[in-house]
């Protein structure tokens, strides 16, 4: 089929007009090539078709939430059913308690858990309760990192005031003495430390947490009597089935989870440990939505899955096949591709692009040729994608490479992309 | 049936363990009657089910979210139709621009929208847009009212710091006096004035905005150079088909949406003037959930019933003839009912109750007879209430009337509420 893209073109058009920049936030294509879709029809599995009808084997699994493929069956049913009794009652149901427990069973440090809808909510309940847990106010906080858009952490800050940061401290992830220096300074100030198990972030390559740094970071947190905060928001449910530092033997007081934990379905969640309760009930945070029964129905079906089936370890061996092969085209097409993070969380970037041109051309071509890759964000693997999904990508990422070779002298950088990076 | 409750006491002991408090927010029953059943089975148009089975006339509509009743098959059908092709995908679909589309036709001060979760985030977005459009700090803010559950507007502000409000500025609601003197002393720094349609604050009696206090908000705003923000969360198409200061003559700049706008799915909206979309074009805002597709469906949906039926007038029917029906029984007992607000969201309270024995008692009564009524919080009529569900209301009434008459010199007040009173 030929890709086309009137239709989206027109809904773009249409958008303009009732949609400040005709879309804003993390789905914006705003920062994408031009050819990038705006709209989706459909999703399947691992596959989205845009409105032009245009089919892709999908790497962002609408940025995370798609765990174990769109319309995953067991998880619909679930939600089908839960439908059928009701969602959004007077009261939360039966599954909310369920949930809660299936999620203290899971996670290892976890004694409690709230729900709520937005990874941003689940951050920021966890800094209100660590501050009113332990009567302090710092937080620190890895510079640089997301945890959510909310006026204390958006990474755009227009609209936001001093005062809503004046007691956000920012340390260097991964450098213990940076760490321990925001320590000193603000010693009996510090509520928590607020880390995500690595750094996942646009435009960079992404670094896994080193051990001597989480096991630092806890010791911190126990010698200065402050809380640590791990953001699972991105990662969890994909680096393992329980926090991203258990590996480490390092456990957080508070961990905060989203996207992905009822497989597209709007739940998030913070857990906590029993050290951490008292400063859980004193607080007051609630939403419209956050009680409701359907995505707390579907949550506790992904959550079976993830116990009892072997998701992760074929979302790995998917990831594994794509890195591998992308490794060997890159080199015999001449390139170096920096690929950074866990091979189910990939960050592909090209070595000596400094204003992306390179990466950018790429994706759009591996786009045209039926893979949605992400220029510069990292990607997102799911147990539905099979390693002929991979073949598909290896294809259209060989004849990508191809094209970048071809149209090299020609490729620009993204306009808008410049100005943003010039205004920094 | 006899009422029981066996189920729903399991269930708390359970929640105890993993559940901060066993529940937390605004569906938390902990200052409501010990009776009152903290967890539901079901809903369906009008009624709810518990975990044990008593079935109930809901007069709290999930708090808001239950417009047309639960279960509502056209809203229902557009949902199951969106949820078969996608929901949270990598981008949003069509039906997103439908919506802004609709709600930009139907509201008349809006030329674009934005969709976000709860209606917290639209406060929020809102109060970040108008910073960032005026480059102005001061938000006015009516004492005593709720915006929200963030640090900058929970109305429990264990964990919140001094600066999460430094610039918030608080009026007395329909003093227009105040509202001048909060403008005088910030003249050059007010970005925004934040009001609700009319007054719904729980333990209080509500109050319509006077029509002289609207319009001078609106004046003080253009003389200063500010926007106004209304908040329609809890109140929007439950008064009109509009803003509720559009019979007032009375336009927002910003406009703030929640609750029922997709019938209990789960969607809050952000509507704004042309006058404020620079605002909105430079902040960055998003959340994990805000462009899933099957809300918007449900919203297109449930505003085309808003527009096309008599959803309202029906719903006004329903709590005018409970209004009516109170007023006599309370009478002929021998009591004073203060019911306040629009008969569709009615607040009733006792006369001389002051720690709300009166008012718990009878509720608790009216509860075992099968009507879930609200002791102190303002309550919500749909349109799938019938005048029959109301005399069902009316008949468990009469008979909590009279046994309030008979045990009320054994009524005590709720112990954790005058703990929270004697608190304040």
């Amino acid at each position: 089929m030929v890709w086309t893209n009137t239709k989206n073109s027109e809904l773009r058009e249409r958008a303009q007009r009732v949609i400040p920049n005709g879309m804003y936030g993390h789905e914006s294509t705003i920062l994408l090539p031009d050819e990038y879709p705006q709209f989706f029809a459909r999703g399947e599995g691992s596959h989205i078709w845009d409105v032009d009808g245009n089919k892709y084997v999908d790497m962002m699994c609408a940025y995370g939430p798609n765990l174990l493929g769109y319309g995953f069956e067991p998880v619909e049913r679930a939600a089908a059913e839960q439908q059928a009794r009701g969602d959004t009652l007077t009261g939360p149901s039966e599954v909310m308690v369920t949930l809660a427990e299936t999620m203290v069973d899971m996670v290892s440090h976890a004694d409690w858990a709230m729900f709520c809808k937005n990874g941003t909510d689940a951050t920021s309940i966890a800094i209100v309760a660590a501050r009113a847990h332990t009567g302090r106010r710092k937080i620190l906080y890895a510079k640089g990192t997301y945890h959510g858009a909310a006026a204390w952490c958006t990474p755009r800050a227009n609209g936001v005031l001093p005062e809503d940061r004046a007691h956000i401290v920012y340390y260097e992830y991964n450098d213990l003495d940076s760490l321990e220096a925001a320590f000193k300074e603000h010693a009996d100030d510090v509520a928590g430390v607020l880390a995500t198990p690595f750094v996942h972030e646009v435009f960079r390559d992404q670094a896994l947490a080193e051990q001597e740094f989480a096991r630092g970071a806890r010791e911190l947190c126990d010698k200065y009597g402050a809380l640590l905060i791990l953001d699972e928001v991105r990662a969890g449910l994909r680096l393992a089935r329980d926090c991203g530092w258990e590996q480490y033997g390092v456990r957080p007081d508070l961990s905060c989870w989203g996207k992905c934990i009822a497989n597209g379905y709007p739940i998030s969640a913070v857990l906590g440990s029993d050290r951490v309760r008292k400063g859980a009930t004193e607080i007051y945070v609630t939403g419209s939505f956050w009680f409701s029964a359907v995505p707390m129905a579907a949550a506790v079906e992904t959550l079976k899955q993830v116990r009892e089936t072997d998701y992760l370890e074929r979302t790995i061996a998917a990831g594994q096949r794509l890195r591998d092969g992308l490794q060997q085209q890159a080199a015999s097409h001449g390139f170096t591709l920096r690929q950074s993070g866990p091979v189910q969380m990939p960050q592909i970037l090209f070595e000596d692009d400094p204003d992306f041109r390179l990466g950018y051309g790429w994706a759009v071509a591996a786009l045209k040729g039926g893979a949605y890759l992400h220029p510069f964000h990292n990607m997102f693997v799911s147990s539905a994608h099979t390693l002929d999904d991979m073949s598909v990508i290896l294809q259209a990422t060989d004849e990508a490479f191809e094209a970048v070779k071809k149209t090299r002298d020609s490729l620009k950088p993204h306009p808008i992309l410049m100005a943003l990076f010039g205004a920094h």
